[in-house]
């Protein structure tokens, strides 16, 4: 818990102005731990705490269904920053802020960057409020500092697992992106949708490292999988089923296309997608994911089967060329 | 698809007298190779299917949510009788009957019956219509015969994962039980709740076989979970979504027992209890699982941490004892 700010003053006002007496807590996986701390918390504030136990990795995956089931008075979502319109049910997002100092990570990630000029700098939103520190020491460094800002997120500089928006908008102008953040997971997503060397300042461990070359397996991986979609005869479309993640229309239109081509094709429906759930259609030779595009991107060795992005399924159809997909469009769900 | 009865003139008359456009289809992992044939079939007929890829047991775990969700005009459910007493959307049942002979099997059994006299009959709902010829074959080998009906499932003799009343309410007229049906699943279900010996007659494999080995084994394994838990510190209680096993009472009546034992716990809720969805907190020692009782008895080398069924929870606060849970309880969810 030290790392993050949890908020408490804020969660417990809102308790008590909504009268709250059941309160859905929704955590990602690396809060989980913190469950029966937090659990404590909310009921010291006098409501009943239930905690979806099931996997969240970003806002798109609200737990409105849990909450409307359990007839729950408010949904507390940590850890992601808020992304649908609108809320079924009243719904608060606690970002769980890291109050780690990111100065040592960045300057460690300086002799990485000794070779760029122009610097596009980028961030989860668990460390948005560092990014003014972080632009100091490149600043310091006489490096060019651009922060893009493309009007679809929360923050300016901020990236989410399936939105770079902000990266791209600024990837013509910039040498080399510095991401500040835990772990490769977005920093590999600042990679794969702009083609940039990428360096990862890590609070956590006080490091910083390239994501280059794990970028350029992915893409390799990504070449592979499409080739074999391409022999595949029969194909199924994954439609997900979270509330930021349901792409009916879509999924219809691909497998329209898949069919033009006489592939077979049929929709499936699913409230996760997992090496688990897809083993049991041995008949399917290859998936289509209309859902989170990162289950294709960052889990394929999990999965028997292609499993490609909607934009990956273009390539297989002729729609789309591959060096234009590697130019724009990995993320294309 | 040859096995079993998939009563295609239903489903296409239902199909046209709803004006249905779209149709999802939620089949049991057996039957889910089948998808791409069904698909075709239910597009012949007019209508856009979607298949549900999640993991189906049960009737329990009708696919309301999707069908909502996805706004279909039909939900067709195959392989399991009717469980709800109402369904939100317009439905259907294919019990998907077994198309097979079963003398076969049942006639291997006999061997392995000839120390008892009466014997109960059970089986699946895919094989309910065979209970007769199952029944003369009995009789003909001098038995007599009994089959139960409690009154709560849909056919005499049937059983289903969770729900064994019929086999228990002749428990204690038979000397064993005769389970018709494919797998150990249901076998085993029969034997854990009844304590009888019984067999089981596979018309798939055209073979019988006692199952009490397994399900000693099971029973030991309970025992040793159960110990464990009542060594546990930080337990969590854990509410399904699935529409026949959401049981929120229940896991907060057990969440205040284990207090009222020095224990701490919290609720969790989950759309699949796995050991993956588990995996993610460190800090629970134990689980109660209110949801469906055959993923504590069946899985437990899978989870890491005990996962008991209610009735167990009630040994380890020590409101029932192992004798009697033994007795009359495994299945007490």
């Amino acid at each position: 818990m030290k790392h993050y700010d949890f908020e408490q003053e804020r969660i417990k006002r809102e308790i008590l102005r909504l009268n709250a007496k059941r309160v859905l807590i929704q955590l990602p996986e690396g809060l989980k731990p913190e469950t029966l701390h937090i659990a404590k918390t909310i009921e010291r504030f006098g409501a009943l705490p239930i905690v979806s136990a099931d996997p969240c990795y970003g806002a798109c995956d609200l737990a409105i269904v849990e909450a409307e089931r359990l007839n729950v008075d408010l949904l507390i979502h940590y850890g992601h920053a808020k992304l649908l319109r609108y809320e079924r049910v009243p719904t608060i997002y606690v970002e769980a802020r890291a109050t780690l100092n990111v100065n040592n990570a960045v300057t460690e990630a300086l002799p990485m960057l000794k070779n760029y000029q122009k610097i596009g700098l980028t961030t989860s939103v668990q460390h948005v409020q560092t990014l003014d520190e972080a632009k100091e020491i490149l600043l310091h460094a006489r490096k060019v500092v651009v922060i893009g800002d493309a009007g679809r997120l929360n923050y300016p500089g901020q990236v989410i697992g399936c939105d770079y928006s902000n990266a791209k908008s600024i990837a013509k102008d910039v040498d080399a992106f510095l991401f500040v953040g835990g772990g490769k997971f977005h920093a590999l997503g600042v990679a794969l949708s702009t083609s940039r060397p990428t360096v990862v300042a890590d609070p956590y461990e006080n490091r910083a490292y390239s994501i280059d070359k794990e970028a350029d397996k992915i893409i390799k991986q990504r070449w592979a999988s499409i080739e074999e979609a391409k022999r595949a005869k029969n194909f199924a479309v994954l439609v997900g089923l979270k509330p930021g993640q349901i792409k009916f229309e879509e999924a219809l239109d691909v497998k329209k296309k898949l069919e033009g081509k006489e592939k077979a094709a049929c929709i499936l429906t699913t409230k996760e997608i997992t090496p688990e759930t897809l083993i049991a259609f041995p008949t399917i030779d290859a998936y289509v994911n209309t859902a989170c595009p990162r289950i294709s991107l960052d889990d394929a060795s999990r999965f028997q089967k292609p499993v490609l992005t909607v934009n990956e399924a273009l390539v297989v159809v002729g729609e789309l060329s591959w060096e234009k997909l590697c130019k724009e469009g990995l993320f294309g769900n």
